[in-house]
Formats: C-alpha cells, structure tokens, sequence
C-alpha cells in the first residue's frame, strides 16, 4: 500500500478500533478492526487488484468522458447525468469552477477516466430489465483510468466504484491507486421495498433512498404503493381509490407526474420499478372509492357493515381488475409487477351467504384456499394479457396455485430452517425465486444487528446446483408501520447495505471483521454525500451529517 | 365539546384508528383508540377543564403580551424571545406581517395572551435550579387568555400549554376553547441524557433536542460531555485534553463559546446542563493529554503499555483534578455537577505493583472496592470546595462512600425488582434519588416500546411517604453506541416525551388509550415545529417532516 494511502486507512480506522461501553447492560461481541485492505470498497467487486502505486487526481480539470469508441456519445443522457453526478460525489461543488489551462497529464497524476460502452446498442434510452448486462472493468493506470462496460447499466455500477477508489491525502488532494478491476453481480434481482400506505412519504425521501440504492449497486425499487391503510396512488382510470383511500386526496398521493419522475430517477441510476398492488387481501382502503369491490362481513344473517378481502364471486372485480391493471401495465414500464397475495383472512368469507352458495356450486367444500386460488387464478390470467410477467408472495405457491413458469416467487415467512425448506420447495418445482425472509429491516433490535442481515445467504439452502440457479436474488423489506419521512432513511442505511453486499458480492465474501472496516467507511461516505446513514458503533466521520 | 374541535379531534383521529399490519410476523396488541376529551395536550397538565365554547385567535394581530401587573417587562429576553418562539409555533412565520389595524376583540374571539409573573423576583436573569418553581395558572376566556405564574418558569411552561390548546377549524382559522389550567409538574427534576463522547454531536443537534425538551417540559440536560472514546470539551486550563483526546481538535470540540451558548439556549428554555465528568473510570480519551493521569496496567513485573482507571495514589491526581473542576464549576452555573463513579474495572489496578503496594499500606487487603472509595471521597470532598453539590452513579452509594446529605444518587442498574429495591434502600438512607434504569432509550426493540416506558414510575417500590418524597424525578437516557447527528432525533422523540408525562403529570395518569391519542397529536405537532420525531404506529400527520 503506498504510505498516503496507508495514511488515509489509518486515520480512519481510528474510528472503528474503539469498542467502549456506556454504563449499559450488554456487551458486544469484541471484534479486533483492522482497516480492510480493499479501503472503502462496498459492496466488493468481483475481482479487485489495487496497487501501492498511487496517483493525484486534479480536482478542478479532471474529465469523465466518452471513450472515443464508445457507442454512447453525448446524446446519452443518462451518462451525462451519471458523469455530473460522479465528479460533484468525488470533488464537491464547491471547486472553483474557473478557466483551467489543457495540459498533458503530470508525472503521477490521472486526469480523465474514459468510459466506453462495447455493445453496439448502449441500451441508454432503455429501462433496466432482470437481463441487463451490469458488468464491467476498471483500469486504473496512467495517463487515464477507462470503464469498459457493455451496456450503460454495467457503466453506472462502474462510476460508483470508481467514485469509492478515490480518497483524500493528508493535504486534501484527491488520490487514486492504480487499480484493476472486473465486476458483475452475483444476482440480478437486488432490491427494496419501501411500503407508501402505512406511511405516505413524500417523493424526497423517496428519491433520496434512491440514490441510497445506487451508492450501493442495488437495482430494484420494490414500490408496495397501497395497502390496507391508505391508497396514494393517483388512478386515471379510477381517480376515486386514492380521492377517497388516501390519507388526504391532495397532499398524501403520488400523481401520474409523481410516479413517471420517480421511474425516471430510477432509471438514471440502472434501477427498476416494480410496483405491487396485492389484492385479494391487504386492500381495505381501495373500498372506499369502489363500491362492491370489497367483501361485505356478515355477523349472523345481516351485513356487520365492515368488509373484507376482495370479492370474488363478482363479475364487476374482475372487469375493474382488468381495467386497473391494463393502466398500471402501461403506466410501470418494467416487465414486472408484483401481485401479492399474501395474508388472505378467510374470516369474511366465511360469514358471507353469497360466498357459502358460491363455494358449494364450485364444490369447494369448506377450504376457502380453493376460492384464493380461484380469485389469483383469474387475477394472473387478466394480468398475463398485459403482457406483464408477475411476482407473487410465497402462499400463491403454497396454496397450489397454478402460475406462468416465468413467475417470481418471493419467500418472506417462517424461520431460518422454513425459509430454507420454502426455497428448496419452490426451486424443486422449478419456479424461479428471491428472498426477503432475513431481511425484513423493519424489524430492529439494539446492537450491530447488521451482521445477522450479512450472514443470511439465499442460495444456502437444500438444493441441486440447477436449484441455486433458480433464485434470482432478494430483497430488503422496509414495511411502514414504524417509519415515516422522520426515521426511514437511518433506519434502513447502512443496513441495507449488509444486503446490498450479500447479492451482489462472490459468494465467499462473508468476512465481518473486514466487512465492518469497509461498511464504517462506506456509511461516512453515504453521510457525506447527504445520505442519513446510521452509525455501525461507536465512531466519528470526517464529515459529520449536517442535518438534525 | 364545540362541533369544530369535534371535527379537528376526528380528523386527527382517522391517522390513529387504523391498526392494519404488513406481512409481518408479531401482531401487537390491539387498542381501541379514541380522540381524549384532552386533546393533544402533552403532559397533561395536573387539573384541567376545557369547555365547549370555542374561540377563534386573529393570527396577524393575535399578541402574546406582558401583563401590566406584572413583574416582568420588556427588558425580560427571556419572557419576548419565548413570545416569539410561541407565536411561531402557533401562526407560523409566514403571516403577512403587514399593517393590521388595532380593534377590539370580536364576539367570539381572542385577541390577547395576557403573561403575568407574580413574584417580585420574576428570576428573569438567573439560572433554573432544582427549587425553580414551574407552576402556572392558565385561563382561556374572553376578553383574553391570563397566563399566571410566579416566576418566568411556570410561564415558560404555561405558554407551551396555551399553544398545544390553539388548533385549526375546517377552514384553517386557528381557535381555542374556553379553558381553565391549574398546572405544576409531579417531579423537580426531568432529564434527557445525551452522550457526546461515543459520537460527537454538532451543536445544531443540540439545540433542536433542547427546542423538542422544551416542548415536552423537561428541565435537565444531562451532559454526559466526555468518556472513554473522546474528549470534545476544550478546557481552558487543560487544552491538551481535547487537542490530544477530541475525535479531531478542531471539528469534534465544543469550544467555550459552544458552551455557553448552549447554557445560555437551555436556560431561555427552563432547562438546566448538568455536565458529567465520570470518573475514575470512563477515562481512557483524558489519558492522550494528560499524562500519568491513568493508572499503567501490568503484564507481569513489566507495564502492558495499556491504561486503566484514573490512578488514585499520586498526589499529582488530586492536584489535577481540583483545578480542572475548579474550571468546570465557572463554566457551568448549575449549583449540581455529574461525577459519574459507575463501573469501575479493577483488573489494571490489581495488576500494578505501586498500587498494590498502596493498598496494603492503607489495609485495604483485596477489596479494590476500598480503593475506588478512597478516590471518590477525595474527589467530593475537591468538588465540595467549588460549591457544587453532586450527582454519581449508584455504584458510589453502593460502595458505600461517606456521602454528602443534599448527593443525588442516580439509579440506572438492575431488573424492575433490583432497581426498586436499590430505591428503597437509597431512600431509607435518607438520600435523595433519581431513576434512569426503565428509561435507556438506547435500548431498541420492534413495536411500541413508549407503553413500557410510560409505565415505569419512580415512586413505586416499597417504602414510606417520607421515602417517595425523597425521589426528585428521573431522565431518559441516550448513550452514543448507535447514535449521531443521522438518527439521534427520530430515536429519541417521541419515546421520551412518554418519559415526560411520568415525570410531570399526576402520578394517576396512566390510561395508555387516552395517551396514545394524544401523544400521536403531540408527536405530529414536533413534526410541524421541525423536530423528526417519529411515529408510534401505522398514520398520517396533515404536515409530515420535510427532511429526508
């Protein structure tokens, strides 16, 4: 390592050696902290090479810029914006901006990193699909650095790394170490659910964990629009859901506006939006503004006046499905959406004499499964015409329900061994699956509760290798009962990022001592740049968060 | 009740009735929340009535103004910079402050806050104390609303109250209610802990935690200002300290001027700083500047290199000591200072030879316990010359080392049972005593954890009247493991403003219905005021927390 750089490790372990106590009635494990030797890298690249050999970066004349044989130019907006993007993140806004003299390179310095897309068709103007190529290579090395990446998104992923390389010297100066990396993800779906019912949050701290997730190459926005609680979602087809199903039809909704902009900033950043609109159960605020979608409870023979799931026995809840559906499907570019389907209470159904008769001509019996599975059916059904593939929470599967081979199906119950056994279930039957069991960051305890998230592996369970290949990824579940705008962002930073690590990164990087060196340092990074991200254990930043 | 604040309460009442879950595995329990005939005051105060006749407040010409009666004018800054916070509070600070013509109030409003101090001494000038009296008498009716007090104190308190009485109709006007207030808080002495040693906390944060204690009526901040990781007072006698123990000397310090300012920002909001400086132990960050303060620990016959506890056989310790508390005791006006004493590891100095050696001279044999005691004694009797009284941990009371009669023991140890135990015990021996043990908001876990904090209340262990008289109140404590400027806030509030109303109203109120309508009012209102606090279960607030 060369001495500045050593230097800089130095100053930081700093804060991570120290593990002192409060007056407080449990201890922490003791874990020794050295600085990692990767600096500050998160999550770890694929294969990674720095030398001891380092060089100065000139602040105010450095250049992000399209290689010369890139097939993505100028034109390519998403580029530009990333490039903008990159040099504030790296040097400040604050440079002063004035005329600086063209000029060869000096001795030991690196004044341009060239990125150069490979791929004919950069797929600049494209969304982010679970297919996108995010691979690339970095090389570090006089006179200039160059990102080779095939497509745009594997670029993105590069300039984040690339952003992590540089570190400040002793004087302030901006350096680099001679560097070679190759990277690509572990798994292609990596991502986050935020849940906008049980709280509404408003399109800042939406963007703001956006950007979050591209500091930390996640690249799925799970977005559970509407629940129970309330509906924000803005319909055209059917503006009444969230008129009447919002916490307020003004101030707590996302409108056609709200939502192509969030798609859009996701995009720029290589991230997907995978809306989930979970019927038949969790809907209790889409009643409000449509009469008759909603199961009416009966106590004995007469209605109790409160409703349950979706009713299913009506021909009016599939036409509004399609008609609902046939909007989101063009309205959420992503080949995806997320269906639900999880938590269906059977209790209303139950009481309902139009559903028993129902149930009998179906010849049901008394498993009100069967008449889930009846409703999900015709759901997937209308949905497929959309020429949308679907996500589905775990108990579609249980309940035996009969799904597209392409369908995602996403484990979030049990403990460690049923998650693992639910895994192996779904891989068996040869459907493809993520996981988010482990990682339901909603639920917190006192102490470095990131390292269990760290240690949660999707691929560890039963399971052939054509099994493994089956899952997809996973994602960090952030659900709403507990954050609003006040906490969110600090609750979920760096936390998530221990997941962010776990799906991208090669399998045997599970180290926690080096972990906690780069995620110390990746968190004062993420405060840095704006980012609220909560404190591993005892520590300072540099830069400490300017807010409150 | 008015049809007006019928509808305000019901409208707030829609974010607090629903109790929707997401897929997640523990249901809390479910409470029936219905809006308090109170409102949102919180703490309650101790005898309130509250009418059905309404009133509307003129926000533009609306004055909050000295009684003429009263003993305290304009040349009070205290009394009009608390004018202005509460008018801001109330109307906002983008009224149109344009000329409005004087007229006398309408038919059914209420032009005037009429703030009258009784008392010849208004105390305007001085510093609150544990003495302070905070009591207040407040009547809403027409011509105007009469503030009484007997010093600025109870007005400082009395004006939160007018303004947590003010609320807004369908149309935005601001009203309130006939009202009679007789109010005085149960406990003397209501603190929040802060820790600014683990992390450092910028001043800004400060500040806002001292604007939200205000909010809540809590009268101490507990300085817990150095320990073990770092040093960030920059004392004038000893400047080594924090040159050599801060996390950086010059961003990670508070200067003279932070803390007078931060003194002088308390005392405008009724709040004393009491600064801890623990010792013998905590002390590792005071050993980088000042030399042969810690006892050298042993690896057999040759030191380790490591430090222990403050070393208590050299002279040159006492000397120290009663100069850099001697600086303490002028930077700091409160008549108390915190000297810490709590868990004291003796392995370093049993495994000193000089130490050793000093403790068979005194024929103290093996008990270290001896020792610690020896020390302590010397230090109050060095803090007993500055004037100060003390507050220690419970350990020194537990050591039993000979204690002044006015020391507050601080009781923070043990389980439910062990904590009252150790207050009965401490209160049988005629010490008065403060509880933190049910109130380290450090401690996290899922769910609603104020209810259990609610319900913790310091006078109840086994003991005579005279005992629970000798308990002066309690604090909520923050230690700095897991916690800065990111997440500090939000973790905070409102988990001790639950805190709060143990300590200031009637020991009788303890309906947790009743306190979760109002708290969710009172923690939306800290939204409003710019504080994130953050929310106690699945709701909206009309104006949510504009920060990310």
């Amino acid at each position: 390592m060369s001495a500045t750089l050593r230097l800089a490790l130095l100053l930081l372990a700093v804060a991570v050696c120290q593990g002192y106590q409060s007056n407080d009635i449990d201890e922490e494990d003791e874990l020794v902290y050295e600085p990692s030797k990767y600096g500050s890298l998160w999550p770890l690249p694929q294969k990674v090479r720095v030398s001891e050999v380092s060089f100065k970066l000139p602040s105010a004349s450095f250049k992000i810029v399209d290689a010369k044989e890139s097939s993505a130019g100028p034109s390519c907006s998403l580029l530009q914006n990333a490039y903008r993007r990159y040099y504030e993140y790296m040097f400040g806004s604050v440079r002063k901006p004035g005329y600086v003299k063209s000029r060869a390179a000096g001795p030991s310095e690196i004044s341009e990193l060239q990125v150069w897309i490979t791929s004919a068709d950069s797929e600049c103007d494209s969304y982010p699909s679970l297919t996108s190529d995010e691979s690339y290579e970095l090389t570090v090395d006089q006179p200039n650095a160059v990102l080779k990446a095939s497509k745009v998104w594997g670029a993105l992923r590069g300039l984040e790394t690339f952003s992590q390389l540089v570190y400040e010297d002793a004087y302030g100066a901006k350096n680099i170490n001679s560097t070679t990396i190759s990277d690509f993800p572990r798994f292609a779906h990596r991502g986050i659910l935020l849940d906008t019912s049980r709280h509404f949050l408003p399109i800042k701290v939406i963007l703001a964990n956006l950007e979050a997730m591209a500091m930390n190459k996640f690249n799925v926005f799970h977005w559970h629009i509407v629940d129970d609680p309330s509906f924000p979602y803005l319909s055209r087809t059917f503006p009444q859901l969230s008129q009447q199903g919002a916490y307020h039809p003004y101030t707590h909704v996302y409108t056609p506006a709200d939502v192509k902009m969030i798609i859009e900033f996701a995009r720029l950043r290589g991230i997907r939006v995978i809306p989930e609109f979970d019927t038949p159960g969790h809907t209790q605020s889409w009643g409000k503004g449509q009469k008759d979608l909603l199961t009416p409870c009966y106590s004995g023979t007469t209605p109790s006046g409160t409703f349950g799931p979706v009713n299913p026995i009506l021909n009016t809840t599939y036409s509004f499905m399609r008609q609902l559906f046939s909007e989101i499907s063009s309205v959420f570019p992503d080949a995806y959406v997320h269906l639900g389907g999880d938590e269906v209470d059977f209790s209303c159904w139950r009481s309902n004499p139009d559903i028993q008769n129902f149930m009998e001509q179906q010849g049901f019996g008394q498993d009100y499964s069967k008449l889930e599975s009846f409703y999900i059916q015709k759901l997937l059904d209308i949905v497929t015409t959309t020429q949308k593939g679907y996500m589905i929470w775990q108990e579609v599967f249980d309940n035996g329900v009969k799904l597209k081979p392409d369908t995602l199906i996403h484990v979030w119950k049990g403990n460690q061994q049923q998650y693992k056994d639910e895994m192996a279930n779904i891989t068996s039957a040869g459907y493809h699956t993520l996981l988010s069991t482990p990682w339901y960051l909603n639920r917190i305890s006192y102490g470095q509760d990131w390292q269990g998230v760290y240690r949660a592996d999707p691929q560890d369970f039963k399971g052939t290798e054509a099994q493994k290949k089956l899952v997809i990824g996973g994602e960090a579940c952030l659900w709403g009962e507990y954050v609003d705008a006040t906490n969110l962002t600090p609750r979920l930073w760096p936390r998530a990022s221990a997941v962010a690590e776990r799906l991208w990164s090669a399998k045997e990087v599970t180290d926690i001592s080096d972990a906690y060196s780069r995620l110390s340092m990746h968190r004062c990074r993420l405060v840095e740049r704006g980012i609220p991200a909560e404190p591993l254990f005892t520590s300072f930043c540099p830069h400490e968060y300017k807010g409150v």
